[in-house]
C-alpha cells in the first residue's frame, strides 16, 4: 500500500468539494484560482464538473498541465435512466456524447457515470441495470474514439430510487464484464461503498484495468443530509485505510480524489483552508 | 409463492405504521382499539413496540389472541453497540434481557434486534459486528429460556453509522452461522434490502429456520427523509413480488408485517383508512 505520510502527489481535488458556487455555497473561485491553489499545495490532479468549465475545456485542461498537474476526470455523464434522465433515449445519448467530448477537451481520461434511478413503471433494478448496460455499451465507440474511459460509479443504496440503480461494486463489475471493453470501468467512492464488506473480493474480481478512480471523503455517523453532508476524511466512521488497501490490492495506482459535498460545513469555509485540511488529512488518515 | 389476492390472513400490522403517537403523529389509538380494528379487517397478527405496552404485555397479548390473531413480534431490542447504545455493556445486557421478557409477556415469539452503529473510535464495521455477535450470543440462554427468537434486522446502509452496523443480509446470515443457535435468526425488511440483488442467494444460504420475519413497505423514489418517509406498498420502486418470492423460496411461510414510518403522510391519516389501504395493497401488489 502506498505511503502518503510524506508524499501527497497522489492527492486530487474534485472541485465539487469547494461548493460549485451553488445556492450560495462555495467561494466563487474561478477555475484558474482553483488550479493555482492546488498547484501551490502539491496536489497531483483535479477533476472538474461540466457546469464549471462551459466551453473552456481545452484552455482549462492546458492550464492544469502547465501548472504541473493532471486533469484526472470529469464529473459527469447525464443520468442515463430513471426519473431524472433526459426524456428520450436519443437525448440521453446526445448528452452522454457531449459529456465524453467535454472530458476529451479537458484532456481527462475518465468520465464518471452516474447511471440514474429505477426505470419508471418497471419496479425493477434488474431491468433498469439492463437498460444502463445497453446505453453504456452504445456509447463505447464514441468514448474509444475520444480516448475517454467511462467510469461507472455505484452509489450508496440510499440513492437507488432516483439517482442510481447501480448501488454495489458487485453490480458495477457485472456490467463491466457484460460489456467487456477497455473503455468501460468503474470508480470507487468511499461515501458509497464504505459499508460493503465484500468490497475487497469484488475489486479483485474487477482487476486493475477496470478501476479508473478512487474518491475520498468520510461517512459521518450522524449524517443529516444524504446529498450534502459528507465528511472530511477522519471525521467519520469509514475505515479509510482498509478501503484503500482493497482498492490498491486490486491493482489501482491512480489518484485519490477528494469529493466532499458539505453545504453546511466545508462549503462555508475559505477554499484555501479546505485544501489545507485535505492535504493534512490525506497524509495522516487516508 | 402464496396467493394473497383473496386471502390476507398472512397480513400483520406493525403498530409503528400508525405513528407511535410521537411528535404529534398518529391518532392516539390505545392498543385495544388497534387490536379491534385489525381483527375487524382480517389481519392475522400484530407486532407492538415496547413503548406502547408498558407493563401491560400479558394483558395485551391475551387480548390479541382473544380477537383471533397472533402477536407476531416485539420491536425491539436496545441498540447493542455504537453511539446510541446504553453506555455500558451491563446496561445493554440488562435492557436486552428486559426486551426479551417483554416479548415473552406478550406471547411474541420474535424480538427484533436493531444492532446499533459503528463502535466509537473503532472506524471498523468488522469490529462492530464482532461485538454485536458477542452480545447476541451472550443473550441466547436468556432468550431460549423465554422461548423468544432473536431476529437480527439488517438495516439499509444509510443507517450504518449510528443505527446499524449490520447493513446486509449477507452479514446477518454470517452472524447467524457464527452463533449457530436456533434462537438466533433474522428479519427481512423491504425498506432495507430492496436494492440488494444478492438477496435470493443469501436467503437460500440462511434457510427457513433462520428467517423469522418479513416486513413490508415500499421505497419511494424521491425519499425525503430516510427515517420517516417510507412508502405504502405500491407507491414506490421496490420489486415487492420478487422480494417476497426470494423470502418464500428460502422457506419462509410466516406473517408479512407492514411497517411504514411516514410522518408527513400515513401517520397523518385516520388509522382506519391506513389499515384499509394496507389490506387492499397487500392483496393487489405484494
Amino acid at each position: 500500500m502506498r505511503d502518503f505520510a510524506t508524499d501527497h502527489s497522489a492527492l486530487a481535488l474534485n472541485t465539487g468539494s469547494l461548493g460549485h458556487n451553488l445556492d450560495g455555497c462555495g467561494a466563487g473561485w474561478p477555475p484558474e484560482k482553483v488550479i493555482d491553489a492546488c498547484a501551490e499545495r502539491g496536489f497531483g490532479a483535479i477533476t472538474f464538473w461540466r457546469r464549471e468549465i462551459g466551453n473552456r475545456g481545452i484552455e482549462i485542461g492546458n492550464r492544469v498541465r502547465a501548472a504541473g498537474m493532471d486533469v484526472c476526470g470529469l464529473a459527469r455523464s447525464p443520468f442515463l435512466v430513471g426519473p431524472l434522465a433526459p426524456p428520450s433515449r436519443s437525448e440521453v445519448m446526445d448528452d452522454f456524447h457531449a459529456s465524453i467530448d467535454k472530458a476529451a477537451d479537458l484532456g481527462a481520461t475518465v468520465l464518471t457515470i452516474v447511471v440514474g434511478g429505477i426505470v419508471e413503471g418497471s419496479h425493477s433494478m434488474r431491468e433498469s441495470l439492463r437498460q444502463v448496460t445497453e446505453i453504456v455499451a452504445a456509447a463505447v465507440p464514441w468514448a474509444s474514439r475520444a480516448g475517454v474511459r467511462l467510469a461507472l460509479e455505484p452509489l450508496n443504496p440510499v440513492y437507488g430510487g432516483d439517482r442510481s440503480c447501480l448501488v454495489t461494486v458487485r453490480d458495477a463489475v457485472n456490467i463491466c464484464e457484460a460489456i467487456n471493453d477497455p473503455a468501460v470501468t468503474m470508480a470507487v467512492d468511499v461515501y458509497h461503498v464504505w459499508w460493503d464488506l465484500s468490497l475487497a473480493d469484488e475489486l479483485k474480481r474487477a482487476g486493475p484495468e477496470r478501476i479508473a478512480g478512487y474518491h475520498l471523503c468520510d461517512w459521518l455517523a450522524d449524517t443529516t443530509d444524504v446529498l450534502l453532508d459528507r465528511g472530511m476524511m477522519g471525521d467519520g466512521v469509514a475505515d479509510l485505510q482498509s478501503i484503500r488497501r482493497a482498492v490498491e490490492e486490486a491493482g489501482y495506482e491512480g489518484y485519490c480524489e477528494v469529493e466532499i459535498f458539505s453545504a453546511n460545513n466545508w462549503w462555508k469555509r475559505d477554499p484555501g483552508e479546505v485544501l489545507d485540511v485535505m492535504v493534512e488529512r490525506f497524509r495522516s488518515v487516508c
